[in-house]
């Protein structure tokens, strides 16, 4: 991929990567910044999703205005709409986190960015940059957090502000819908991967492994040479798993006793395991299953559900339960650099923005199949 | 401590510890090795504990003979009794696993130990040395392991045999009385406190803080640089925290937020949690007052307790809860260098091996108060 | 310390530190922002240093203006007017970065500060917060550092300009000449003995312990629960380390075999070693008497000088050389936090701003005894 | 590569590996234990080689006997026979410590194997399992550690013994010829990753990448998820660094500047260096391409080489220069599963062991290619 050369051109070699990174056909033209946009704006949670005109912000001297090309669509942002979760919104709402595009104004304050450059929208809007957890790099633990398509309007409208400290950089020349799903599902299950602290070489257990998050996390954890146990249900899920890269692939809806079959797999049980899996029943079986020493992380956030683990077997196995949140900046750098390097990618289904509200209907459902992602100028 | 002299007997300075360390006053000489001894001894679980002369046991090719002059008495040691833990004892047993004593006799392959050495008999007698875990240093969690008092005889005899590479090295001239209940209370508490993890300067938590094992945990926790809330009941063991080093004290029979309390005295909640308490509800407060990035550590066994924690706040708050169970061998030595050092020191009370059933019996009445050593010659 | 009153007023007990924090009996009314101040400035490298009246300087957007109260004096500083090291400065420049003060003015942008706040101006002035080691909290490895008495104007006039990011916050109330050399020799060996990555119990070695960072370097370890092991030169030196906390003192100018005396006190050496002496010979001796496994940081910074450690001794030692350069953000609160918990101090003389020149001839004659701290109302 | 069946035959999914794993086609008859056998001996540093008869070992109680098939040959033996090495051996002397056969007896303690298991005989033939280091998992650093084919006659005969603790388990069906590099070669590179301590997607590069250590460091570090830059001479080593992983090769004889032709090509420098070059002038290099907070490891053993950092250099980039001597048994396990795993494959000539004075010439001269394995029944 790098081009080195010497004085007689051939000082040194240069190899290319097996894979194609992502890199986009389309092209695009610097915009004139107009003074009304398109977007999807909500006045109250669970009220009606309109698809309307309202002004294009302006951003603050420490923010980039970002054209946004596309967003992906998320599970969170139909708990911001439907104000279930124990954090307040900002009403009305723009919803998104996961919007992808290219800076066309900026803050006198910012250096880091520059006009045209592809940015990103993250879930992390911007932080305080001043607390215990800003000072440590845990910035989505600062209490001041703003939170895109939460508490700062989002991605689903055509120009969005991003503070320009958390905003992530994306090569040029990305494709900007392929990148999308990366910069929320991406980053959280690359985070919560770097969170069970494994080795190359260890098992780790994806409950959960065939769905938006699993998939995804699938490719992370063969790219960081981790040996893949998949679970999840149905003869599709099995398939999509082993193509990624799963090991062994366990149908929760066929086996008789799935913590078994899971520790006979890995010899012992895995030695981390990711539970995207919302279900409670599932979370308290990954306790089980876990190998001595072994950490399961929590990463869904089913709303209510408690994990429950016998306070036993947890200190005679000397296992760790652990919180991953979404990652912070570095995360995102390297969560994308992956990316960059084909190693993941997720599948999508473009739709415009404007036929946002049905994907709504179908994420209340519970019937979406990999990630919908929005073309803002549909 | 240290000495250290040149030629002019000047060339280095030294220092003496403020305090002094804990060397006994008592000697011991060599005794002629008796085929049979003193013991207590039950059949059945819940059965007689018969004091009672038994054959003096003979140490394999890997064992010393330790000549057992303390022996410290454990909540473990009644569980053993009783029968009431997932793990099946021997049986008939000799309970006991925090004996101190001398070597008379050694296995042909031992080299670790000489003939009138110090030595102590621990929880975990002995390992496969074998086993992933052995293979990582967590010899605890071998699944082959031997455990004093529970499948192998223990320290409730005057002559006990141990691993020669798991029983511990105690310094010619310690107190053999005093250093009994290092060798389990001290290591598990010391070990919980290296799980969770801290830097100094950072507040740690102890739940049940006043009693056996968490008067232990505050000292090691003040030796650590830690800052230290205990959290207790009574006045009694508010000043006994005081004047073991705690910098707060919340009393659980009194405050009206016990959760809120403790977020306060630590300007946000504590970077880490040891809970000694068995209550199943003071663990799930526990998780409740953890700071963000916390690590809440179990560490006592009550029998069929859950460990409950919401998923959201644990995700949000990017939680850990691990298990921590006893030390390993470099635990060991280390917990042991702060007593030698003078830094801990367990409140104890010394009675004749004779009278252990009333012990068992305080204990079954949740009685007692610090922790009994048995002196195996009355 | 805390105080928690429940509802009876007697629900949680209060215990007092035994030591008193350095609050000061100093009290201050806001300034008026005068056009013009007092300064310390040199126009070339090695030029006069001028006391004279300069501009005010204003604040950008993510900046605060602070009325400098005391301002340490650092052996960097003389580097920065003699232009010996291989990183440029500003020409003309007001030097200084241990500032301490009070924010009489703010940009814009910043929210993290409000005017009246107590402030701290360290050597890192600024970052870019946007490359990798920004973003992994390593600002001091930013390649766009903006470093305060070196590329910005720093500490040595009556008001100063920092970015609110990286400016400390001081607890309203601290004594500011007595923190002034917290901002940087403090956090600098508090960051030092952070890299050397120790647990309580293990020996640290101080080579150059009896010196200002030394000093400091003692108390911090100290607090951290490593036993100390103290190497200078002289009686008064082994009588302050003694003080300070050093359990041994080795006097390099009477050992005839310090590697030996180093490894014999510490029973095998230190486990870890902080070079604050600027001898490469010193270093080198570090390598030989650090413990195998041993971590040898280096943080002084002798211009020219080469850390020379053979291969094969390195390799089969699995010795660890690190360099420890200045904290982030961070580590600039924790130590400040010791420091507010009156369990560091550094010994000060404080001069008037207008004499400052005197501290670089005492510091190019090398005959600097503890830290200057100048008053910049003189 | 698991098959998990249920009752249906149908619960779960089973995936092959792609890459098959290194098992073998020869098998083998558990022989009779003879009195005597063949090996090679030598009685003086740099005396003639003798392959000759001598008596069969008998194994303590804590050993095995091992019927050595194949023996790997290491630079090391070279050095032992010389004796220029700083510690030394045991004479006369059976050379040797990547031996790879089958357990044909045991002493009386060993419990870990049985008789017709396979083994593997390494550099650590035992220790003590009683120091700090050995209490640590770190008995490659215990002071008593003994040394096949160094302290301990080694497997460069028919039938060696081998501490049942640190001897290697090899899976049955094994390729014993293909694995014996990994005993030591192999395990040493995988340490020297691991102490790199490099996440995966970082750059390591690999100074003398295209040798025996460094193709198969290059093959671990691929296994780990690492971006690899291999540094080696000759258009020959350029194409088998590419075929085993390499992404970028730097030829050193051809480059007009390495050091800037490193960083450009791995963005700022790598993050991790593997030294398996024993250039002293090399090793220098590394210091300076290595990123800021980049991990520089030695491992190859230059007599009398000396790393040489200046030290300003050092601080600022927070640069660690660490040891990486040989595996523990953890890291054993692991390298081995690798190996078995089929990502790994070291090239190797296999020749009869009466042949092997024959490479002691070819190492003297340099002009190994390679891994030379001998067969003990020639």
């Amino acid at each position: 991929m790098y081009k080195l050369r010497g004085a007689a051109g051939t000082v040194s070699q240069t190899f290319k990567s097996a894979r194609t990174p992502l890199t986009s056909k389309r092209f695009y033209s610097m915009p004139e910044i107009p003074k009304t946009q398109k977007a999807v704006v909500f006045e109250t949670h669970g009220g009606p999703l309109e698809y309307k005109e309202i002004p294009v912000p302006k951003p603050k001297a420490n923010e980039i205005l970002i054209n946004v090309k596309y967003s992906g669509v998320c599970h969170t942002d139909l708990h911001a709409w439907q104000g279930d979760w124990p954090l307040a919104t900002k009403l009305p709402l723009v919803g998104g986190h996961e919007g992808a595009g290219i800076v066309v104004a900026k803050g006198e304050n910012v250096t880091s960015f520059e006009i045209g450059d592809y940015a990103g929208i993250k879930w992390l809007n911007g932080s305080c940059l001043d607390c215990e957890f800003c000072e440590r790099g845990a910035e989505p633990n600062c209490a001041k957090a703003d939170l895109s398509g939460y508490t700062h309007d989002g991605s689903f409208q055509q120009y969005a502000t991003a503070d320009a400290v958390q905003a992530a950089h994306i090569p040029k020349g990305t494709d900007l819908a392929e990148v999308a799903p990366i910069l929320c599902a991406g980053v959280t299950v690359y985070k919560a991967l770097k969170t069970a602290d494994l080795s190359p070489g260890q098992w780790v257990a994806i409950s959960g492994a065939g769905g938006g998050l699993g998939s995804l996390a699938i490719q992370y954890a063969k790219a960081m040479g981790l040996r893949i146990l998949a679970i999840d249900g149905g003869e599709d899920k099995a398939n999509l798993c082993s193509e990624l890269g799963a090991e062994v692939f366990i149908d929760f809806t066929k086996t008789k006793d799935l913590v078994a079959d899971v520790v006979k797999a890995t010899n012992g049980g895995p030695h981390g395991v990711i539970n995207v899996s919302v279900s409670e029943f599932a979370i308290a079986q990954s306790c089980e299953y876990a190998r001595p020493l072994g950490k399961v992380v929590l990463v869904g956030l089913p709303a209510g559900a408690v994990c429950k683990s016998p306070v036993f077997a947890h200190v005679v196995k000397s296992l760790e339960i652990k919180g991953s949140y979404v990652g912070n900046r570095a995360d995102t750098s390297e969560a994308l650099d992956f990316f960059s390097r084909g190693l993941v990618k997720a599948p999508i289904t473009i739709i415009g923005l404007s036929e946002l509200p049905k994907v709504y209907e179908l994420m209340e459902k519970g019937a979406i199949l990999g990630r919908y992602v929005v073309d803002t100028t549909k």
